[in-house]
């Protein structure tokens, strides 16, 4: 048997530790299966003394991530601290100095500085792989860099926030608002106390951003992507997304729009029977279209175990010989992924406006739309408080709440037609746009 | 640039053409990816005139699949031919005999002989790669030998059959027979004139035994699986599926069973929230259940440029250094499969029964449940002729239908328990009996 590949994990927390106790546990297949043993040389963490429930016994302990990822006793550094500057990124500029391969969770710091970092792997001839950095146990970086490399990829989409997937299936499913579903992910440990970057969509554009590179050779950059979260979601979107046959999903796609590649990340309506829109709970989904094959993969997206799980996987690939570049092409071959096009973007759209009640309303916002050359698939009018209000009483000041549905249009006619709506006084509050997905 | 990997096709149908256009189409991208052009220099195939809408200029041909394999020209040789004996499996092992990787898309010929094939490449230390042969464009092996290798595997599952499931489908969803969508799968490509293979489930059991060897080591070998196929799927049950919130699919079940694999084929009631049950027309789907990772996969199980983009990424695996053992163990460690172990299968059953009206037909079939410790979760008893049985007139002379749902049992109860209801002669027609697969 071929000897052990040498590993230091920086990051002992559940992902770290969870990465140390399924190594030993499949000790003996892994190393049957890739002829050639895996093993934790070294650690290091902040805390030496936390119980971890795994056997560190005989394995080195390294005060400093920076040292550790510089051992020449180590082969690959295994990078589980997280952040995006700091102790992370030292840490792997480190590692890919002494000539280490690298394999990290760490979607923030590859976002962010994915093109220094890979240009620093290549000049030494060392790899980076981020598996688990994206849609946890999930392989689709696997997919899009190896398994597909025969299609063209036409678009890219996919659930990449299980927070935010959590967040909207119960208030789908249990009719409850986003702040009382936030609080529950909060206490399930779903959500951080601070739960913006989760919720207003720049975790989904961290990932996004790399499949991006993948799937289309431009280079990561979350200052391309149109970033919206979700939370001006309401109940009463939900409720007339799914009398109108769709569900709504915060999205991260990334299509192909001639030349360039259109990046955003916002609610989405997507039609019911799609495998994506029954995707439900923390539960990741990613749909690559390729021009041969079309694929959804759904799984789970974060969690100590999925994401240990990839991160094992990568590791059984260096141990097997198996590599790539980081982005799957050589950096001086990936684009500039340009700035946020989403003016530029076409599709349908549905406008939900809290109309005033009064004549002449209905008739100045479909002039307004078809002055920018929008043509309505639907409109639904409401009775005023109900079923998308809620079943108060009616009452004469109470806005009615007017769902527009437009057949294909631009992101730009949409937003000169609200302008105007708005100017003409004849809404009580700000509109809701989200955009439609469809075949 | 490293020299390019040559490779020789034999079989230039629709994958095999499919193969040659990908391979143009994507030439550049793919060297600019992998570092390194990958170039068909040899086919073969049987009628050299015949036009196949590709460029073949240039490009070596054999009239011989054998010969085209032994050549020294080529690097990897790619089996188009089908069939498990005769030509195809004469050529592969010439190819390996002659130390070429060998990439196909042909099920039959690795179930039937994938242990002597695999011996043989081990030997002569080259690789077989058969990722179009299993869900086509699916990535499913790959999940299976790398991504996944920190999982154990409890379950692997999956529609690997869309003859079956597209004919399952019109079925469903038009409210017509089995032999009116055959026959329509017929007209569309989807079903050979002879449909024995797909429909009675052994195309879905050669694929399973493939996955059953990644997936748990054991040794791919048809005889070791259980097999039923679509045939005896009415109407009736898929209507009384629907209304107890099932789908029909024909499944291929891998499952740890204790120290054994219970492998089986056949059609399953699976809940209608699942993913899979969603997966509509020819469309495949895998579930793999790891211990830390259970993973959906769906896309197209066939079609040219499916199957094709399959092999390309096998090509490309190759091309890059990435390699591994056929099975994703070494030979000497797979373990035979055994013998089929359905008798001792445990879940949920439906059973449809054409009960005789009259007294104590109810009581005797409750009565020999009981005596086989089966509980019962419900039962139906439709007026006769409606539902299921359409709207004619009802007859006194009519069986009426009794659907059972049992709580988990074993396949040797139900058996029992039916044989005993039928000497009683209380049934009119063989029963229907529907294994539920469940949460």
């Amino acid at each position: 048997m071929a000897p052990s590949l040498k590993i230091g994990i920086a990051g002992l927390g559940t992902v770290g530790a969870g990465v140390v106790r399924m190594l030993a546990r499949r000790k003996d297949e892994i190393a049957a299966r890739i002829g050639r043993p895996i093993e934790v040389v070294a650690v290091s963490a902040r805390d030496r003394n936390r119980n971890r429930d795994c056997d560190l016994s005989g394995v080195a302990w390294f005060d400093s991530a920076e040292e550790l990822a510089a051992s020449p006793d180590i082969d690959v550094f295994v990078e589980l601290i997280g952040g995006h500057e700091g102790a992370a990124k030292a840490a792997v500029e480190a590692a890919i100095a002494a000539g280490h391969d690298v394999v990290t969770a760490n979607k923030a710091l590859l976002a962010h500085h994915g093109m220094t970092l890979a240009k620093m792997a290549e000049a030494k001839g060392v790899g980076i792989d981020f598996e688990a950095g994206v849609a946890g146990g999930i392989p689709v970086i696997k997919a899009l860099r190896e398994a597909l490399l025969g299609n063209e990829i036409a678009r890219v989409s996919g659930i990449l926030n299980g927070t935010c997937n959590y967040i909207l299936t119960r208030m789908q499913e249990e009719g409850l608002s986003f702040d009382i579903c936030l609080d529950q992910a909060q206490q399930l440990g779903y959500a951080e106390a601070d739960p913006t970057f989760d919720v207003d969509g720049f975790d989904t554009a961290h990932k996004l951003a790399l499949l991006a590179a993948l799937a289309f050779g431009v280079q990561p950059d979350p200052d391309a992507i149109h970033v919206e979260g979700i939370r001006t979601i309401t109940l009463a979107d939900l409720e007339a997304a799914d009398e109108l046959g769709y569900r709504v999903k915060l999205l991260g796609v990334a299509a192909r729009s001639g030349e360039a590649v259109e990046l955003r990340v916002h609610p989405t309506m997507v039609p019911k029977h799609w495998p994506i829109a029954q995707v439900s709970s923390v539960t990741n989904a990613v749909a690559i279209d390729g021009d041969a094959v079309a694929l959804t993969l759904v799984g789970p997206g974060a969690g100590g175990d999925a994401t240990a799980s990839a991160v094992v996987g990568d590791l059984c690939d260096r141990a097997a010989g198996r590599a790539g570049t980081p982005f799957g092409w050589r950096v001086d071959a990936l684009r500039p992924a340009g700035k946020p096009t989403i003016q530029r973007h076409e599709g349908g759209y549905y406008i939900r406006l809290a109309a005033v009640d009064r004549p002449g309303t209905a008739a100045a916002i479909a002039r307004h739309m078809a002055e920018q050359n929008i043509s309505l698939e639907s409109i639904m009018q409401h009775r005023r408080g109900r079923p998308h209000g809620g079943d108060r009483a009616d009452s004469a000041e109470d806005p009615a709440p007017v769902v527009l549905i437009t057949y294909a249009t631009t992101e730009d006619a949409v937003r000169r037609a609200i302008e105007a709506i708005d100017a003409d006084g004849v809404i009580a509050s700000p509109p809701q746009v989200i955009r439609i997905e469809k075949d």
